[in-house]
């Protein structure tokens, strides 16, 4: 028996995985985030949310494929990657692997050392750039992610206490294709609570990793999601309500029409609001460091992201 | 030897009492919020905050008045008029006291039993409207409050939570007078934190009421600050860039033309956004109750507040 006080419901195990693959489609409709007829690249990092993500599109009679990102984070990246070899192969579906570090041109970790920003913004940045090459080059016009409620929830957290208002903009369960050159990426978890994805990994036998990124220890998203977890204790559905909230009232008035221009990168002719793409910066700052060793970092920002308004269909 | 990390500054007894002194007359002149020739009625609680605002205000030579709202709150209410009184008596100035019970028709706590709302609801109802009565029928343009970071962060916080759009449009260290039967209501200590507030107090040795109302026990406002508190202790800041960052970026963008129209209540007729305005329903609800005791409460909505637009000069 599951309890879900959010929804001051319980339920059985069937009844249990029926109400989270519902959750899943509702989201999808809500959001018409892809249709049956499409195909679909899920990004699978090995934990719970994108197995249990992909485990639902499969039974739900989608067509995917999934794609792995492969940080090269020692024995975490191999033990991840071990999983989701193992669930694509039982359940006969093609799984792409990319190696970050062939891309970039070191694994995550050297990458950290180069641009004296924390590691997850270096990570974050290289992973949204490759899911939408690959799915450019596979000819996916979609990305999925497990991202679930306390994800989002803590992501919008940390955007409110600096208020961040372009992240403010586009944060949503559904980014639209603004440019030919973007893949719509899309999180059909976003109603659905880290426990109860658990939940669910855990009834459909899903073999994941358990293990945090060892990299996100003492991460502010962590302090973030702490804090959502206590004001969660004291009232239940805190965090539904901050997102479902934000959502409903508060992010339309963030989506000015403010028009981002996007450009095509000079150097790999992926799309930008600048000349030259946060990626392609990141790589050269990593080239640099590594062909001039010992000398100091150029210090050169980053940009925070592609300036995608979020895809609305309301 | 005080030292404040938000501000990475450490302070000998008079430097602090006169970088105190300054946040509020610089606060004062960002909002233009009064000017030294038109008196202000200060509302006072016998609290910290409230008695160290009216402090500055004296001493940095505005014309000043205080005006007590006795709230009927046995002891606590006893002894924070007893501060006042003593506070305005050793500076030889003028101290107005009202008695919440007279205009709504029962102590604070017994009007809580009519409403079926947080004590802590009806309570600040009460407080704005007397306020702004008080400062008409005795000439004052414009209301100061003592409400510091803290607490404007904790509003926010609690805005935001629930993404009360409305609220968020509305809260700013300055409202004005949008209608002749409005006095604008300003917040001078909108800058200076609780513990900086607490330090002024006993630099200048004011004897304040040290316990906080009984009724906030358990009050959301209170949990709120624990989880600023809890922010601000892993990155320093955070509650000053919280308020901060929200009104310089976000409040205007939540500002929305929509405008509210504006009525005379056709019982007090003060200023109401319906045709009866909150306070002259709460009165009503607890005649009502007083003349059929038993009698189920109406249940009858309250409204949040009075519509006004902050008052912005910039």
């Amino acid at each position: 028996m599951l309890e879900l006080r959010r929804h001051n419901a319980a339920f059985c195990s069937p009844h249990f995985v029926e109400f989270f693959r519902r959750q899943v489609t509702e989201a999808i409709h809500a959001y018409r985030m892809f249709t049956r007829d499409e195909p679909i690249l899920v990004a699978v990092s090995g934990g719970k949310d994108s197995l249990a993500l992909w485990d639902v599109l499969i039974e739900e009679g989608y067509r995917t494929a999934g794609l792995y990102l492969d940080l090269g984070i020692f024995d975490y990246s191999q033990e991840s990657k071990a999983r989701c070899e193992a669930f694509a192969a039982a359940r006969g579906e093609k799984l792409y692997v990319e190696r970050v570090a062939d891309a970039v041109g070191a694994p995550i970790h050297e990458v950290q050392k180069v641009t004296r920003r924390p590691t997850c913004s270096a990570c974050g940045l290289s992973k949204r750039y490759l899911l939408n090459r690959a799915a450019l080059e596979h000819g996916y016009g979609v990305v999925a992610t497990g991202h679930n409620l306390d994800d989002e929830a803590a992501t919008l957290f940390g955007s409110v206490m600096h208020w961040q208002t372009e992240a403010l903009a586009r944060q949503s369960p559904a980014l639209g294709a603004t440019h030919a050159k973007l893949a719509r990426r899309v999180k059909p978890l976003y109603r659905l609570s880290e426990l109860e994805t658990a939940g669910y990994a855990f009834l459909r036998k899903i073999d994941y990793i358990v293990d945090e990124c060892p990299f996100a220890r003492g991460a502010t998203s962590l302090a973030h999601k702490e804090v959502l977890n206590r004001l969660e204790e004291v009232s239940p559905g805190a965090k539904h309500n901050f997102l479902f909230g934000f959502l409903d009232k508060a992010r339309p008035v963030f989506e000015r029409a403010a028009d981002v221009t996007l450009h095509e990168c000079r150097v790999c002719g992926q799309v930008t609001t600048g000349e030259l793409c946060a990626f392609c910066k990141l790589a050269d700052q990593v080239k640099r460091r590594a062909g001039a060793k010992g000398a100091a970092p150029a210090g050169d920002h980053v940009a925070p992201d592609d300036g995608r308004r979020p895809w609305q269909t309301q």
